[in-house]
C-alpha cells in the first residue's frame, strides 16, 4: 500500500480469481465456464459492421437488452439492471444497502467475493456455518435483519434451497435486503425471480457467464422491484454509467433469441454432472449433491492438496482452496464429456500413483 | 431511493451523460466521441474465432495490453493500469485516496462527474474558481494539502496548463495524489506521462474513448509509480476483477500497433477544430482557444439554451448546461468537416432566425 492510499484499506484483502492461464493449455475445469461456444447468433451480432462503430459511446440505459431480458423473464424493463458482469451488482448491492447500522449475513462457505465486499465497505457481517452435510440451513438467516446474501445453488457445493425456505427469509427480513445469487440457476436448480412481484425486498441476480457462455465478455442482471432496481442505477450513475460496451450488449441481446440453444446446452452440462458425480463416487470419492455446472469432491485416499497440483502436472485445472472444513475438497468446472473422461483417467492415475508410494 | 438504501446516499445525485439517441439521426456533436471509426486492425482483431471464445473469462491481468502500452509510452508494465473507461479510474482514485481526514480539489468549472465521486464518498472537497479568462491557475493548488484532480486539457473548456505548472503542484502535495486527467491529450496538449519518474505522486489518466475511436468498448489507463498503480489493483480486484472484456483487450492491442492511424485522425481533427474555431468567431461567437477535440463557444447574439434547443430541431446534438458562468456556453465536438460545416449552416440559420423574431 502506497502512503497516499487511506489507511482504511489497511486491512483489506483482495479476491483471488481462479487461474487463467492465457496459453490454454491446460484442460480448464476451473472457472466455471461453459464448455461450449457462444451461440451462431452472438457470433454474427458482432460484425465487422459494428466494430466499426466502436468510435460511438453505448447506450448506457441498455433498453433494447432491459426489453429482452424482461420479455424472458416475465417481468417489466424497469425490474432489470445491466451489469459489467454479475460481481458489479454484488459490489453495488453491499454499497448501496449496507453501512454501519446495516451488516449483511451469508454462508461461512460460499461465494469467496462476499467477505471482500463486507471488508471494503467496512461492514459488519456474520459468517454463517453451513449445516454438516453443507447444506445452508435457512432458519439461521429468517429475522436477522441484516441483508441477506445466498449463492442458490450455493458455491462451490453445488447444493441448492428451496423457494419455500427463501420466503421464510423474505418474510422475516422485511426491512432489509435478500440477495440471491443465482449465477449457477439455469443448471437445474429452481430459479426465485417469480418472488419479486411479492417480495419487494428481493434482489436476484444472474449472469451471462456460466449457461450462456459468455464469461469474455462481462454481462451480468439483476431482477427486483423497481424501488431497489432505482437504487443500483443510482449508484451505477454515480460511478461508471457505461459500464457495458457496445459489443457485449449485441451479444446479450442475441444470446436471449437464443436461448433454447443455451437451455439445451445447460441440460448437456447436467447431464455430463450427473455422470462424473457417479464415475467419481465409483472412484471412491465423496461427491455432493450438485445443482451447478461444477461439482464439489473430495477423495477418500488422497488429499485435495496432492489431488490438486498432481491433476495440474497432468494438465488438468480445478479450484483448491486448502482450507478449514473443505480442506479436502475441489471443485471441478463441468466440462465436455471428452474433458471429463480427460479428468477421470489422470484422477485414477494419481490414485494409482498415490497408493504406490 | 427504496427504504432498503442506506441514508448516506440520500444527497447524492447521479452524473448525467450527454444525451445517446441510439436512432442515429442526428449530427452528434454532443459527447466528444471521434468521428473516425476504429482502424482496420481493430476491426480484424475481433474475429469471429475471437467472438467464439467468449466463452472463456479474459485475463484479468490484462498482461499483453499492458506490455503494450508500457512500450510506446517508455513505461514499464508495472506502471500501468487498465479499466473499463477511464471513469472506473477516477471512482478507484476517491475512493482509494480520500477519506475523512483526506479531501480533493479541483475546478469549478471541469469534468462534472468529479464532484459525483466527492459525494458518494462523502470526501471534502474544495471547487476552485476558474480564472476570468477560463483557464485553471496552478497556484490555487499548491501547497493544498488534497488529492488535486485537473483535467488536462480541461473539459467543457478545451484549455491546457503547462508541465512547469502541474510540476509546481506536484512539487508543493507531496504527499497527496494529484491526478490529471488526460482524456483529450491527443488533439495538441502535451501530456505529463514523463513527469511519473521524477513524481511517484502523479496519477496520470487516459482512454481510449476519444482519439482511439473506442468509446463503444469501454477502455481507460492509468499511468503512475508502481505504488499508485498497486493501489488502484487493490480495489479492482476488491470490486470486479474481470471489468475488461476479451474483445476489448484484443481491440486495445491492436489499436497500439495502430498508433499512427489515430495520430493522424488526432492531427485531422485538431485541423477541422482550428477551422471551426476560426467560422465560428466571424459568426460573433466567443470561442475558447481549445486543445481538445471539442470547442466551448457562445453566440454574441443568441442564448445558449436557444441555441441548443433550436440545434437539436436541426438535427445537430451539442452540450448544453445552462447555468452559472457558463450559461451561454455550448460544448461542441469537433466532427468531420462535413459535420462541422452542418454545424456552421444550422446555427447560420438559428441566427438570421432569431434575429428576424
Amino acid at each position: 500500500m502506497s502512503r497516499f492510499m487511506s489507511p482504511c484499506f489497511t486491512g483489506l484483502e483482495a479476491y483471488t480469481p481462479g487461474e487463467q492461464p492465457q496459453d490454454q493449455q491446460y484442460v480448464k475445469l476451473n472457472t466455471n465456464e461453459s464448455p461450449y461456444p457462444p451461440s451462431p447468433a452472438v457470433v454474427a451480432a458482432i460484425s465487422a459492421e459494428e466494430v466499426s462503430r466502436l468510435n460511438l459511446y453505448p447506450d448506457p440505459t441498455g433498453r433494447v437488452l432491459k426489453e429482452k431480458l424482461a420479455a424472458l423473464y416475465g417481468v417489466k424493463a424497469e425490474n432489470i439492471f445491466l451489469s459489467n458482469g454479475s460481481d458489479d451488482i454484488l459490489n453495488f448491492a453491499f454499497m448501496a444497502f449496507c453501512d454501519s447500522e446495516r451488516g449483511a449475513a451469508f454462508p461461512e462457505i460460499s461465494y469467496g467475493f462476499y467477505p471482500v465486499y463486507a471488508d471494503l465497505y467496512h461492514v459488519d457481517c456474520v459468517k454463517i456455518p453451513l449445516k454438516e452435510d453443507f447444506g445452508v440451513d435457512y432458519r439461521d438467516y429468517c429475522n436477522i435483519d441484516r441483508m441477506v446474501v445466498i449463492a442458490n445453488p450455493n458455491a462451490p457445493t453445488g447444493m441448492e434451497i428451496s423457494l419455500a425456505e427463501i420466503e421464510e427469509i423474505l418474510k422475516t427480513n422485511p426491512n432489509r435486503i435478500v440477495l440471491i445469487d443465482e449465477a449457477y440457476i439455469d443448471f437445474g436448480g429452481t430459479s426465485c425471480v417469480d418472488l419479486i412481484r411479492k417480495y419487494d425486498n428481493l434482489l436476484v441476480v444472474q449472469t451471462y457467464s456460466k449457461s450462456r457462455s459468455m464469461a469474455g465478455a462481462r454481462l451480468g442482471f439483476a431482477i427486483a422491484d423497481a424501488g431497489i432496481i432505482a437504487d443500483l442505477e443510482k449508484i451505477k450513475y454515480s460511478t461508471n454509467p457505461y459500464n457495458i460496451n457496445r459489443l457485449t450488449l449485441l451479444a446479450g441481446e442475441a444470446a436471449v433469441e437464443s436461448n433454447t440453444y443455451y437451455m439445451e446446452n445447460a441440460r448437456k452440462i447436467a447431464k455430463t454432472r450427473e455422470n462424473a458425480t457417479e464415475r467419481l463416487r465409483q472412484m471412491g470419492f465423496t461427491v455432493l449433491d450438485s445443482k451447478a455446472n461444477f461439482i464439489f469432491a473430495k477423495s477418500n485416499a488422497v488429499s485435495g492438496r496432492v489431488l490438486y497440483e498432481e491433476l495440474k502436472k497432468k494438465g488438468v485445472l480445478v479450484r483448491f482452496w486448502g482450507k478449514g472444513k473443505i480442506e479436502d475438497f475441489l471443485r471441478i468446472t463441468i466440462g465436455t464429456p471428452e474433458q471429463m473422461e480427460i479428468l477421470f483417467a489422470k484422477a485414477a492415475e494419481i490414485l494409482q500413483e498415490q497408493k504406490g508410494d
